[in-house]
């Protein structure tokens, strides 16, 4: 199932605007290319609205949290609702900053979500309104409740990423089962994945759940093939750059046949 | 010919004050250091005027445009233009965006440029004072009319780069043929070729137009080589360091032997 | 004597908060990660003392400045104090500027640091108030004095970066005699020194001067490793690359054998 939204993205090759954080923003950009899709980076208040009128998608990522950039989000949100293209979120932080749960919640109360893409942390804290102390990458959880409520509240598809992703909609829900552990030695890894649900659902806006799942599995099985790549001599560096590449190299059949999900529920 | 202007790049190794954007800001200073320049990332106000006080060349690129910026953008190319240091620029999305071409059309009026480089829907907006809609990176053109009367209405050279790019002062036009289609699949290649042409023409700031010819020459014959060096596994992340990469490792008579280019007017 | 720190590193796993620069935030980052910290990236002045109340660490980045970030590094710092978590300063261009030197200089009198890393006319800037012509990179000297003024004056741990790093309380000096120097033509090498040395002080605060001479010592032979590493066709992107990887693959025995230091007062 999960090669068809690979190939389509491929096929319909969006444009993506995307507002994310000067961490990590290279590699999402280099990311969005790899997937098929072509990224607009900008993240003015002044542009937003002229921006997201050009795309196909939004993906709004809240690290490195400035004001001006969540005025932007809002104006971007907004515009991409009114014109009906899909909108992904990554509330980075949320888990660990009062500030960043407030301006996702605003976001969420504001703008409609096609995808909410965060850590368990950050889940639990948008699902149940308070946040523990663990910080941006806490343990990873595998109980999908808080996703589920999540979706279930906004109406929208939920991937709660940690060691097996959950992806729901509140009804039904995967648990995508790809990736190595030491994708979480990589910085920005959490970005990446999400610019690259932004990137499926882009191209699959009719099934943002089913394409989510495809993003969670693509990613993983990235995070596999980079690791068989690792020389005695790579690390971290190396493992990021070798991500990105298996993403660039990956075709709808090698997802396919690569992909490990089951259904949990639904 | 384009040999000597690396050779004489190398041994000024002038130091560039770049104002650019976070996507690429990293991979554009890589790259000011592969080229043989020494780059001086700074973007306040505050400080734009000490700083291009104190460099032998100036680098503009609008993406990720913020107000802020762009009022250290216009500061700092009065103070390059007061000492007689020239000034590159690289307008990102002025084909794509209002703000963004406004801005370029009021650093047109207030800053001496000796060169311009953007791609053809950027350079077709700058000279024709409208856009078309197909975004920062439209399909490559190479009619080189617009880049010319661009050229000649600011007295400046012009690079449009695309599937060969056109360096023109409006009077002598080059097609540079250098290159591989690759490149337009790693993030901010586009910053990263304006910012050599910044760094080519800081040390030969005399023949701007040649200058800018064999950065381009020396850009695209790095994309070739970096293709050369790939493997079945290496993607769009391999390709953006084998090119940085390849730059560092190009002298002057590598270029001189690797440079394709015609003369198509004057 | 070093090795232990680099253990006790990896065995605590400190949380930093890091307010840096969008050219070297990424690869910072992950040579944080690589160290084996883990590191959180925040610079709102909104959130700086909540984020700082829950890092076991914070590392304070002059590149890029910016008047909000300067007010969110005050802040935090302050906050950092009041909980007796370690601050790192890298005071970067502050020999080149004055905006940057006022700006490190009021860091110093309403922050206490445990350590200050910069290249040498950065230290001799802040310690004798005046700076040279040669920017954010000088020629490197081995002079310790200015260091260990700087040392003695603010009761902080020193490292003064250059063909060798001087290490300096202002009591006792180090000379750490580990690196290569290619690792000049890495964009952002100083800002990853500093990131390093500020984990390395994360885990081991009540050693600061041991900690910060055994990030140094870390530092360079990581540099070391992978200038053997470099090949024919290898650049500074694969070289940057290469050292990330060797940090991430280093382990306290091999920093106990590759680390060159030697006693040179105290």
């Amino acid at each position: 199932m999960t090669g068809e939204y690979l190939d389509r993205l491929r096929a319909k090759a969006p444009t993506l605007h995307y507002i994310g954080n000067y961490v990590s923003a290279n590699d999402c950009a280099n990311l969005i290319l790899a997937c098929g899709a072509f990224p607009v980076m900008a993240d003015d208040p002044s542009e937003a609205v002229e921006i997201a009128a050009r795309t196909d998608a939004l993906v709004l990522n809240l690290g490195i949290y400035a004001p001006r950039k969540a005025r932007a989000m809002l104006r971007a949100g907004r515009a991409a609702n009114r014109r009906g293209i899909p909108v992904t979120l990554d509330p980075v932080g949320a888990g660990a900053s009062h500030l960043r749960l407030a301006a996702a919640q605003r976001l969420l109360r504001e703008v409609r979500f096609a995808a909410i893409r965060g850590n368990a942390a950050e889940i639990t804290a948008l699902a149940r309104g308070n946040f523990d102390q663990r910080g941006v990458e806490s343990a990873a959880e595998t109980a999908p409740e808080p996703a589920e409520e999540l979706a279930r509240r906004w109406g929208t598809t939920v991937v709660m990423s940690g060691r097996r992703d959950v992806v729901t909609d509140g009804r039904i829900t995967y648990f995508a089962e790809n990736g190595h552990a030491m994708m979480r030695r990589v910085s920005g890894a959490g970005c990446m994945l999400s610019a690259a649900v932004g990137a499926f659902i882009g191209a699959n806006s009719d099934a943002p759940r089913e394409a989510a799942l495809a993003a969670c599995c693509a990613w993983g099985r990235c995070g596999e093939i980079a690791r068989e790549r690792l020389g005695a001599a790579d690390g971290n560096a190396a493992y990021r750059n070798f991500i990105i590449d298996a993403m660039d190299r990956m075709d709808g059949r090698a997802l396919e046949e690569g992909a490990k999900y089951v259904l949990f529920r639904g």
